[in-house]
């Protein structure tokens, strides 16, 4: 049985002109929304996430607290379980799979939140690395309803850096013939094993490796740290899904939708939210000085650095004991400001 | 006409164990060895380079002023003119080439010196990145030679991070199935170009893509920088000759060999030389701190940061302006010492 619902979203026009018909947005929430509706949380998925992975950050005693606050989890698009290409029905299914923006996630999450639950204010919407950035998304798109957001380990708009990064992911995933333009009959493993390398030694720090922190995770060496840390982990995702996910997320920008039609200094001086903007330290593709600029054109912001070797996964949540410490701490300030 | 010569090296007996017949170093000099044979700089090469690579730091009025000095520019093993995959005859061959260390190159580069220039003495060896990884060999190797040494944008060993970084190189460029195992009869173009936008993102740092920088190289966008300055960079190699060059660079260590049997700290303090060691200050897979830890072993070394934002190009010879500048002052203030 699943452990999530579904939220019938109908015939979904998308950004590009597309319409997914019957597209669904799966989530999952946890705790019981008040009376007076006044104890929303929105914590949205990172890339090759779901809602389960968002649950190191979840529970009795977290800032995330189930027994005060109802949170709602929505699956990215993309992610395999809200409408991707890999559950999608033709004609839209697998590489015709419409390109998906960070807008059109929370355009949906928007009508998740309010039509589902009948929700006007939001006390907080945070989350990690792509989870990031709905999360800015939330606050620039709708500025009078968010109360707060808590990014970390990911920007308002996706670098140059950034979009080159995944460039050589994709590149290394579709290098790979059985990968066929899309039309695999079995996932490119291949290519899909050589973007999990590609990846390794983006998402953690030259440190990390330094001090083989990969020792102290239950790998037996490097080797192993790439087979099955990294490797085992990408040959679970389906391959047109992964590039799904990498299409919004090189696409993420505030700005770019009808609102602020590309004036980002605009869409960030628009986030009233009372706004924590939490960089790692050691991220080598959302590092601390894109959110430095970002914070400096955000009203009522905070930049506060995660003082971790652990590069980008460091904010991966319960994925290192201290820095998810580091990060409740600070969600649980902010939740009590 | 090739406009370098070639040091016949007879059989050379690698580190692994394998012997290349009839083995090839190709070099190349800059003005003249002085009777008392006391001005001689060797120069090695990086990564994918040839000696042409090299000579954007070398000139009249420059540190490397051939009228002063003797340069000598070693090709380093797999760069396609010394004994390389794509120029060996069988059976060591293409996909059969042997692994072949930094130690292997230097000790070949020992024998051109000694052998056909009768020099016992050296005024500095000096690189950038895989050179410079070359320097610190030749510093640890024979410290009553050399007298000074400068890497700059490389280290005296390879970090685990930077192994993971080539991991993700090698995965992208052997995803291709044209690569075939390394016997490929045309070149796997496919891979060769997911290396390349792969190495795009690790090259140049975050900050050199965030203001554009490429834009004043006589690139037209972003994708132009990608297609024309990395995918025609590496659709020129062969990509058995890529693979030898990235085996060595993984395996670059300065202890790994009979002299210091893997005592690393024992091989840092072992070099006599008076070292400049200068990383750039964006470098994302030789950065700083690596050569930090390095310097504080080596007796008479100094660390000098070039204040770059071009990441690890910045050090590439005659490539910024700026960053040129710099270490050509650097090289002057250390040969005048």
């Amino acid at each position: 049985m699943a452990d999530y619902e579904t939220f019938e979203l109908g015939n979904l026009v998308l950004q590009s002109g597309a319409t997914l018909r019957n597209a669904k947005l799966a989530y999952k929430t946890h705790g019981t929304l008040s009376r007076s509706k006044d104890n929303v949380i929105v914590y949205p998925t990172f890339f090759g996430g779901q809602h389960t992975h968002n649950e190191g950050l979840i529970g009795e005693g977290r800032a995330l607290d189930p027994r005060r606050y109802f949170i709602i989890v929505p699956d990215m698009l993309g992610n395999g379980l809200s409408s991707s290409p890999s559950n999608t029905p033709p004609p839209y299914d697998r590489a015709r799979f419409p390109g998906v923006s960070l807008y059109d996630n929370v355009m949906c999450q928007h009508r998740l939140v309010t039509e589902q639950f009948g929700v006007e204010r939001i006390a907080l919407v945070c989350g990690f690395s792509m989870g990031a950035q709905q999360s800015f998304h939330w606050g620039a798109l709708f500025p009078d309803m968010v109360e707060r957001i808590a990014p970390w380990c990911g920007s308002a708009r996706t670098s140059p850096h950034n979009f080159v990064f995944l460039e050589g992911v994709k590149a290394a995933l579709c290098a790979d013939d059985a990968w066929n333009g899309g039309w695999y009959d079995r996932q490119p493993g291949k290519g899909l094993r050589a973007m999990a390398r590609v990846y390794a030694g983006w998402a953690p720090s030259q440190a990390f490796y330094r001090e083989r922190v990969f020792l102290n995770m239950g790998f037996s060496s490097l080797e192993d740290y790439l087979i099955t840390g990294w490797e085992g982990r990408y040959l679970q995702l389906d391959a047109n899904d992964i590039l799904a996910m990498v299409y919004t997320w090189q696409h993420g920008d505030i700005s770019d939708n009808p609102l602020y039609e590309g004036d980002f200094l605009k869409a960030l001086g628009s986030i009233k939210a009372k706004s924590l903007v939490m960089p790692s330290r050691t991220d080598q593709y959302f590092p601390p000085e894109d959110n430095e600029i970002e914070v400096g054109h955000m009203p009522n912001a905070e930049l506060r650095v995660i003082p971790t070797i652990w590069g980008h996964i460091g904010g991966g949540p319960g994925r290192n004991p201290e820095d998810t410490r580091f990060i409740d701490d600070a969600l649980k300030e902010l939740l009590a400001s």
